[in-house]
């Protein structure tokens, strides 16, 4: 009678935690103007596996069944593809449509510290504008929604498929390579140089690897300038410096870097593309880029859009190590003691009373002894407690108790709501 | 390339509505001490066909496949049952747990106006307390989630298992018909008297048949002391009498009734049983009562525990009928609006301003006329404009729009944070 592995209970701990992350990021998606929308966990074959969508790579983790009626349907994998079909079935959107969405994904992958089969997923996207400004907006969405989540040393790496593109034609990687010369290229944070090097050479040629990875070792703006002198086709470099003058503006400068070794896995991405890296240890906490084709697959109509994909496993992970958010067992704040049996009523006025007022409050539901419901009290690190004896009742009185120093002092019961 | 049936997408506008439901929802949840938790979708196909959990009927209507590993899983159809299983494999929980859940659960079953197979469940329990006060604080805080959400001519109709038992114990029913019987019973709002009677007599005998009906037919307190002289086992009459007296001290008096017909259709119940009807012709918007036996069933030890599921998606289609609540299609309160190229980079600059001021600031991604800019804050509904023109720029100054009076006036850059 277990939970299925890759899956997880969250109790109330966890919960309050998780919730005052979510609404830290919802907050931020609001104040840059991105709307909630959410989608079916569940949705036809044909959407999940369209071709150009997730990729085999994904669908061979896509849990997948026929249903009730005989019809092939499986569980989302990403909530990219889910807004691509929501855009496609709604042609009279408003566009530019920005979107927030969180909501969990399932893949039957690999599973560990921070890799679960069943997990949420936070996006934002801009649908309708082929402008640099929405991956601006995109970038400098992220870094406030961190910022405000109280992350320090990140950085957002940027680069461009055509940028990427345009290297492997200069490097005279043949066209059939490219996609193979991309992934293997976007495994440099992982393997290293070397590493890259052998996997190309079983690829590409000699020469065309050391041209690739001549360029791809030295990062920054330094590097982008270099390859400006050598590719042709410069559109990809253009729209980076686009960008990167669009976040200036946007005073979000300090924080983001050309990466040209970036590639990013999935097939769709047509320009822009980044993902933000936290401090050493920890790796890649979200992810995008800009994606003009893929909607186009489900409406038969080209319509551009660019957006990212928070880790937000992995960021919780690392809150919770580094102590970032504080975790409490109960959102509680007073519990109405009742000393003994013959004060249980007035126990219950004073609660409602509290609670009609929007205080959340407590009482015990067992009948239990004080020291009984203190201990309850405490292992659910209430911060409050209102001790109602007979003694004190007869002067329409009773003990406010904080629970952390232990101190204590008389209070009218006219009086309680003005302490909270 | 559509959404699966009795599935939905929910755009911003649907969306936002459901958020302030939810939010109000879990606001009182809070205040009335529950604490939150989630539980998976999917979930081992043994905790889902657990004898005595959601029963055969539930079953036939519940998503199940095998994963990868060959292993049977399934979809969760209810937030009962999932808790239990958490009750179970957390044995040093502090009881009493108190807790609410909204997630989503699927039914393969029939799609109606505001029946789906993916649909919202909002659930409180209250795990460990057998007194009578904990049904009654369920059954204030639904009255309180209710009357927050502005509904007004609701009943919550109270009853009890082992009245019901009792009942049929006094009319004659045979034992291994009574459960047959409460489900006829049950139908007694659907199919009325007649109804009813026809189908107990294929059932049990006429006189049982005339004893019963002579008692569920009339409604409320007078029946409850009726009921009182004839049948022997008292404990579920006073078991009622507990809860009203409760909740008169909570001063939850006008809102429940009993109602000798209720029944409820699932088998775990063993005690109190509630139901919240909203006025004529919406019928039913949440129900539930005690299940002491059910959680013994995952941990091998009974523990007892009461609580009720609200049908939220009924809910909120009543709400949205009788307009209880606003709809809007964004969040965003100001738009930052260009009149030409020149002035844009000042467009991001007071957009960025009032995002740093925690102000839903959004501007234009398409590089449109002035004109477009307007249609679309108009097609959004955002309530106001900033317009940035050359010469207002000269003298550091905007044009503030209400976008609902069309008001305009003039506004130093710098004040415009006191508008907000």
């Amino acid at each position: 009678m277990k939970t299925i592995k890759g899956t997880r209970d969250f109790l109330p701990e966890e919960m309050i935690l998780r919730q005052q992350v979510l609404e830290k990021m919802k907050s931020v998606f609001e104040i840059f103007g991105f709307q909630p929308i959410e989608t079916p966990a569940l949705e036809n074959w044909e959407v999940l596996s369209a071709k150009g969508a997730g990729g085999p790579e994904i669908l061979k983790e896509t849990y997948n069944f026929e249903d009730f009626g005989g019809r092939r349907i499986g569980l989302r994998f990403d909530l990219t593809v889910p807004l691509a079909r929501v855009i496609a079935l709604n042609p009279n959107l408003n566009l530019p449509f920005k979107r927030y969405q969180i909501q969990n994904v399932w893949r039957y992958g690999d599973i560990a510290k921070d890799r679960f089969r069943e997990f949420l997923q936070a996006d934002i996207d801009i649908v309708g504008s082929d402008n640099m400004l929405a991956d601006a907006e995109i970038i400098a969405c992220v870094i406030s929604v961190l910022t405000e989540l109280g992350f320090k040393d990140f950085t957002v790496r940027l680069n461009n498929r055509k940028t990427l593109s345009a290297l492997a034609k200069y490097a005279g990687v043949p066209e059939e390579k490219v996609i193979d010369t991309l992934r293997t290229i976007d495994k440099y944070d992982k393997i290293g140089e070397e590493g890259v090097k052998e996997q190309l050479l079983t690829k590409i040629s000699g020469a065309a690897t050391t041209k690739i990875l001549e360029i791809i070792i030295s990062k920054g703006n330094l590097a982008l300038e270099e390859l400006e002198k050598l590719v042709k086709d410069k559109q990809g470099i253009e729209e980076l410096k686009q960008i990167i003058s669009y976040l200036k503006l946007m005073k979000v400068e300090p924080k983001f870097e050309i990466d040209l070794s970036l590639a990013r896995g999935l097939d769709y991405y047509t320009g822009p593309i980044f993902e933000v890296f936290a401090e050493e240890g920890i790796g890649s906490i979200a992810g995008g880029g800009r994606y003009d084709k893929m909607i186009g697959l489900f409406s038969g109509k080209d319509i551009p859009a660019t957006g990212i994909s928070f880790g937000i496993e992995r960021i919780i992970e690392v809150m919770k190590e580094r102590e970032m958010i504080k975790t409490k067992k109960s959102n509680i704040k007073v519990f109405v003691v009742a000393v003994n049996d013959k004060v249980r009523d007035k126990v219950l006025e004073i609660a409602q009373m509290l609670r009609n007022n929007s205080v959340s409050a407590d009482f015990d539901l067992r009948l239990r002894s004080l020291s009984k419901q203190l201990d309850y009290i405490n292992s659910l690190g209430i911060p409050n407690a209102i001790i109602v004896g007979e003694k004190e009742l007869k002067n329409n009185s009773v003990k406010l108790r904080n629970m952390n120093t232990g101190e204590e002092k008389l209070l009218k019961i006219d009086d309680i709501l003005k302490s909270f």
